[in-house]
């Protein structure tokens, strides 16, 4: 890697009385300032050429990764101001980089052209077989809070993302049920529309009825009776809008930014603000959209996306004792929300959600053991109580995914498994595509390092996931056994008991 | 009230070449067209000015409200552009009032300026005891779609809101508990935080572990037990996010729209549309806020406020046949948000609360005898489960309060039952204000008459609706009761059980 920056240095005074000074500083500096850290064989950076005029230090710095010329730039600042403070009482103003041009041969050429779209990348070049990065505008903000690294980083990030398409997923089968008699091959979704079992409120949203609400609320009753009481997960009521800052924390923005659900609050409750807003609704009864969004604060919540993170946020800084774990939680106090981007037509895939959240936190043994225990038990449940034809895949973890970090985990024990289930209405089991009905994830020490909490004695802890989707449920069970509860597996039926009556309307 | 309309009409080719038949015409519009309907010995309306000019007929018309000026234009817009069709083949372009001036007494005077904050409102001016209201620039959207009346409707609603103060909402005792023992009079808020029970996520929500959530879920099992199951009332999934156009409907827009967390979701999915923003996240690890409202849709839904509307709307439209009712029905399946204005401090009142919603449809008298029901076995709960120290009080109803339209209702049966209870932390019981913890509302027609349902028969169907708050149930006890079970009645700790220990963090 090679680096060449063009940047500006102003001080608080004119400092053209220091030009004689100046080549017998820049020697010193390029010889022992610059040399600091970098290995003696090995070149770091140099001031290759400097000019100054009145207030201003002009330069131009080449240098290597052992020491980079922005690094360097900093280094200088600081050298600077302590030296021209004491002698001539003359401090540094600002520093500012107008150029700077980056040249290497990343891991992976890309095929065709990257871009990082932010003010500072003015052009990223492929010539012969290197990148080179031209970057501008550097003020001391971005170069203290790192931005040219993580722009290389970005860029090396969207080489992998290109080259491996940006939905590849690894995908490995591991276990798989067996096969089961077909009770129907139809859609479930418009059947139940003609009964008025459910009906469709918005894109991907769906205002459930009795029956289908009874059978969602069996579905939990199980998991309930099934998992977390004998686990002993404990019920948590877990807040269902989340600030961006949190969501930034995960990874979850900029991951998922295209599929939250944004929230803002009024920007004032002062009714008298929002007078000319009621005056225009009560005199045309239609909604001045402009007018209002110029009413709103800024969108800086989500509704609830992954469902885990403000539980994480909970133990933010803390230490947990060891005694007190492991630690086994469950939520189910309110829906999620993710946009599809539209065209969606059944129950399958929806915008709105309700999902059961299990969360597990401990030592990596607790952790992995208790996956183990529940792995065992949703087979039990799919297996005999709802006698699913479904199998089990490792795949790349949702977070990893979608932070567009791919690439296969190291560790076998950190990872994402799907259950999958066959829709029948959708084509032979051998050949259409098969429903992700739930997963469970282990996430290492992804969301403890987030949020900085440890055990007691310091030790690193992990933490599981695993998300019961009962509308995910509902479709993958109504798809393999029609909505005749008489064809419904026995075990099912006697814990459901009675379907509620279908009310009939003209 | 009188009228005085300056209107411009505007034709498809010039009419100057009628001009000499024009006295005659009007004084046969003056003398027919403008009779029509109007009582012998009342005015109407009148053209009192008229102009030619190329395309253009200019008129002033002066009336009454036995035929409004604008109604009279609307009225001479079909007449003339039947009688120029045929005869010369002239059509009418356009109809503009440039003023339109309106003189009434209103039923009060108001004591100070009115205003009414749309385009077509140019002043409104008190003179004497009279109100003269300048309006401008109506055109035929304006004059068709109502909005001079609105215009005066809203006026008269302005002038009660401002006499009867904003917050003025009737409040009549109907019942009251008997006094109950103190156990502590401290905020149950600080010392829930301390033991980490729940800790604050964001201005007015809540985390809640187990132990305030098993308590609250407890009352939800009562709740179930007590009344939903023995009155048969069936569960239901409600949408949890609304479409601004359905709250249109039930007037919560305008009323409540400083009060709704507004809901965007991204303008588009693609994650290309999305890669500037990524770009910006991953090198600045900050969130451009500016960027962000670029990428998403106008706010057009709400996230669930008052919980029952989208029950309604399953119903429009629709017969249900007589022997459906009464159809009763209760939906806990996620979070209500309410804006309050900042400067919450603890769990009595949320921003983020769960609310078991109960809704009952039927004829009125099926309605009326439900709430009976209800209240007898509410009643039973507060006394003898809960043993709550509290009362009922008559107020004006949520949607009246909250759609600005004050006053009492004529009929008893129809209207709102605040439950209120004493929070000892707050003073004593006489001076201190007590919380609002529960509600129930018969609604009358008003949701029927929204979405337009009725029995098959074509008669009228009532609703009613109350809604369980659990957090405000929670306040309520905990601020009677303390925080310590030994002191708790022993018929709620029987169904509780044991409380979840208390997880010790460093």
């Amino acid at each position: 890697m090679r680096f060449s920056l063009e940047a500006t240095m102003e001080f608080s005074k004119p400092i053209d009385f220091l030009k004689l000074d100046f080549p017998k500083l820049i020697a010193r500096i390029n010889s022992e300032l610059f040399r600091k850290g970098v290995p003696q064989e090995q070149e770091g950076s140099r001031i290759v050429h400097w000019n100054i005029i009145g207030t201003k230090l002009i330069l131009t710095i080449e240098g290597s990764t052992y020491l980079r010329p922005h690094d360097a730039l900093l280094r200088l600042r600081k050298f600077l101001a302590q030296k021209f403070g004491r002698e001539y009482n003359i401090g540094v103003r600002s520093i500012f980089v107008k150029n700077y041009e980056i040249r290497f041969k990343p891991k992976r050429m890309p095929k065709e052209k990257v871009e990082v779209k932010v003010p500072w990348v003015k052009e990223i070049v492929q010539k012969d077989k290197e990148l080179l990065v031209k970057l501008q505008d550097l003020d001391s903000t971005a170069l203290e809070d790192r931005y040219v690294e993580r722009i290389l980083k970005r860029i090396e990030e969207k080489i992998n993302q290109k080259l491996y398409g940006g939905k590849a997923e690894h995908w490995e089968l591991i276990w798989k049920s067996r096969k089961r008699k077909v009770v129907w091959d139809k859609d479930p979704t418009p059947e139940m529309e003609r009964r008025g079992w459910i009906k469709r409120f918005n894109v991907g949203v769906w205002l459930h009825m009795p029956i289908t609400t009874k059978i969602m609320r069996t579905f939990q009753k199980i998991a309930e009776r099934e998992i977390l009481r004998p686990l002993k997960f404990e019920e948590v009521m877990l807040p269902k809008t989340v600030p961006l800052e949190v969501w930034l924390q995960t990874g979850h923005v900029p991951g998922s930014s295209n599929s939250f659900f944004y929230v803002c609050r009024p920007e004032k409750w002062d009714p008298e603000f929002w007078e000319d807003f009621a005056d225009w609704v009560k005199v045309t009864r239609k909604i001045p959209y402009d007018l209002l969004t110029e009413k709103l604060a800024e969108p800086n919540a989500g509704i609830c996306f992954a469902q885990c993170p403000p539980l994480y946020w909970y133990f933010k800084k803390k230490l947990i004792p060891e005694k007190e774990l492991p630690l086994k939680f469950w939520d189910a106090s309110g829906v999620s929300y993710r946009w599809e981007g539209g065209g969606l037509h059944g129950i399958e895939r929806d915008c709105e959600f309700h999902r059961i959240e299990i969360v597990w936190i401990g030592t990596k043994e607790q952790v992995i053991d208790i996956k183990e225990k529940l792995l065992e038990r949703f087979k039990r449940i799919f297996d005999k109580i709802l006698e699913l034809e479904w199998r089990m895949a490792r795949v790349t973890p949702w977070y990893m995914a979608q932070a567009g970090q791919l690439g296969l985990e190291e560790e076998k024990e950190i990872g994402t498994i799907d259950f999958e289930a066959w829709l029948p209405w959708r084509g032979p089991r051998e050949k259409s595509e098969w429903l992700e009905f739930q997963n469970l994830t282990v996430a290492g020490t992804k969301f403890s390092d987030a949020w900085n909490f440890k055990t007691e004695k310091g030790k690193e802890i992990w933490t599981g996931c695993s998300g019961i989707g009962l509308e995910r449920w509902l479709a993958v069970f109504l798809a393999q056994k029609g909505l005749e509860p008489k064809k419904w597996p026995k075990k099912f039926v006697k814990i459901l008991g009675k379907l509620p009556k279908e009310i009939k309307l003209i």
